[in-house]
């Protein structure tokens, strides 16, 4: 089968790999319907992040289950599933504790594992990882829970982490898909008023279709005083930062009122959190690598029964054999995110 | 009238000082019944902060109106008053969210304003700041009701910010006054489990009286592991930091589980927030100085039906004119909070 590997910076290439089969009894393989090029990513692809040698690549995939290992109980073959983009046992305490990125037995996508981007992969922990829906879904549906792979459960997690709630002011760094899910999320949270922070028309539309209310064009300390002067000098009471660099944080706690919290889950690069700030205007800060697994159920019943659709963060869809090209465009930031199919 | 005045590192005075009198209509005077010694007067007493000319020290007190302004509504002259360490107009937008010490136009104790630790003192915006007790209260009181002005209140506000709730595990960074009080708003909140982490017998008396189940006398890596294995490997839920060094903070952080909080209300000196761990572990950070006026009226009833009863904190009495004992005392760790009678 073919899979994708990432050899260097700006280098990914889809190749022939061995077929994956059930190595452990609680394994399941999965044949992909469709899989995603995230934004994380890109760290490695732009060099952000080192590429020692060649490896698997992609942590986001809804497809359906070929075979199971003997002690697979909750997914069957033939199963429509959802994989989140961390393996995870569902059984330990931290998983009981709803963290199950913080699994004692889990892995990434891609470690010593399958990762997504490719034709099949092997599930480790299948009962604990995957999540089937009811029944096969329309195919239309595709987009919107190959979002809860990764995205939407991030988004998610951003507006909880940063105290989202009915009525809730809140401003969103990031117009990336985890912002723009990020908007979703909060506005499907009942918050009163969301404010996008994006200068790219194409975003600020999906933003605004996912309930934001106004948006922020200009950034930093400017924006900031934009975000101010939109909340009567007041600031937002929860801000969601979806970027993970040391000026997207800044403006984050920047547009924060006094009491406010700053829900993160941008991967911190060159991040260093001002905490005199925080302390002197009480400024929270919570968030990390979302657990989408504990979010997965309830967001999979508002896909199906239409509260929210998610799908148009994907506003590419090209074949997997068009891998290079579908980094290239996240990259060069000429799409949103983009979906594959094999 | 005497009042007291730092003059260097280690260096504080009893001095006559003009008597202060209503100067705006907001004003109220109030004759000092009780003040104290904090553990942030001692930063500047230690040198850890500059003392670049003598100046009034103290913002703790309870005492009687004698006076009051032709705008003051909620308290009058004879009403015994509880003042918070930060004076508040409590009706901007922060103080209506609750967060007084973002106040608009609030202010500290000693800035250009007189300080608690003499015996009389002029109190801005008296409406916003004083709460005063519906009757005169017994003098057995007086302890308990001084701790609202800043110690109770900060414990409360740890234990908040941190996240805890009926069942929570918790640990407390911190046997000083705050500390304690953490320990005690934790269990008043219905912690199961409340680890208190001191070294000092006498400390760790009032934290069991406090209701503290454990106490972890190790620090560190050491005493993180410890409270680990207190919780069967999990780590606590929720972390009240009360003391605000760096060392304090890395304690609080390693004895975090997955997905907790650390509440922090010690102010902090030489502090580096670990964001790779927050993010990697999703341990939140919330907290800094405590809006305690938020938490008066309800803390006030606490002690008034005898719920709770911090007043346990003062280990020592001192009259006012032995305040250079009282802060030598505190720093040399021979009382944990020091009263102050004038």
């Amino acid at each position: 089968m073919r899979a994708t590997l990432i050899h260097a910076t700006g280098d990914v290439r889809l190749e022939q790999v061995p077929d994956p089969c059930v190595e452990q009894p609680t394994d399941a393989v999965v044949r992909v319907v469709a899989s995603c090029v995230c934004g994380s990513d890109l760290w490695p692809y732009r060099g952000e992040n080192p590429v020692r040698s060649p490896r698997r690549i992609g942590h986001e995939l809804v497809g359906v289950v070929e075979e199971t290992g003997a002690d697979v109980r909750t997914v069957k073959p033939g199963d429509f599933v959802i994989a989140p983009f961390v393996i995870s046992c569902g059984r330990c305490d931290h998983c009981r504790n709803g963290v199950q990125t913080s699994c004692r037995i889990g892995q990434s996508w891609g470690s010593d594992t399958d990762a997504c981007q490719g034709e099949r992969v092997r599930v480790p922990l299948a009962d604990g990882t995957l999540v089937a829906t009811p029944e096969a879904p329309d195919d239309a549906l595709v987009p919107a829970l190959l979002t809860l792979s990764d995205v939407m459960g991030t988004g998610w997690h951003a507006a909880l982490a940063a105290g989202v709630r009915p009525g809730s002011t809140v401003a969103v760094v990031g117009d990336g898909a985890v912002g723009l899910c990020g908007v979703l999320a909060t506005s499907r949270m009942g918050a009163e008023r969301v404010i996008a922070m994006s200068r790219h028309a194409a975003r600020q539309d999906v933003a605004r279709r996912f309930g934001a209310t106004d948006v922020v064009e200009t950034r930093g300390a400017e924006g900031a005083a934009e975000v101010a002067e939109l909340t009567g000098g007041t600031g937002a009471d929860a801000v969601l930062e979806c970027v993970g660099t040391g000026a997207s944080m800044e403006q984050a706690f920047a547009a924060a009122r006094p009491g406010g919290t700053v829900g993160f889950v941008g991967v911190p690069h060159g991040v260093e959190v001002p905490v005199r700030d925080m302390f002197s205007r009480n400024v929270g800060l919570r968030g990390g690598v979302a657990p989408v697994r504990a979010y997965l159920p309830r967001l999979l019943d508002d896909v199906l029964c239409g509260e929210i659709d998610p799908g148009p963060v994907f506003d590419l869809e090209l074949p997997l054999a068009e891998v290079a090209e579908a980094y290239r465009a996240m990259d060069e930031r000429r799409a949103i995110k983009v979906l594959l199919r094999p």
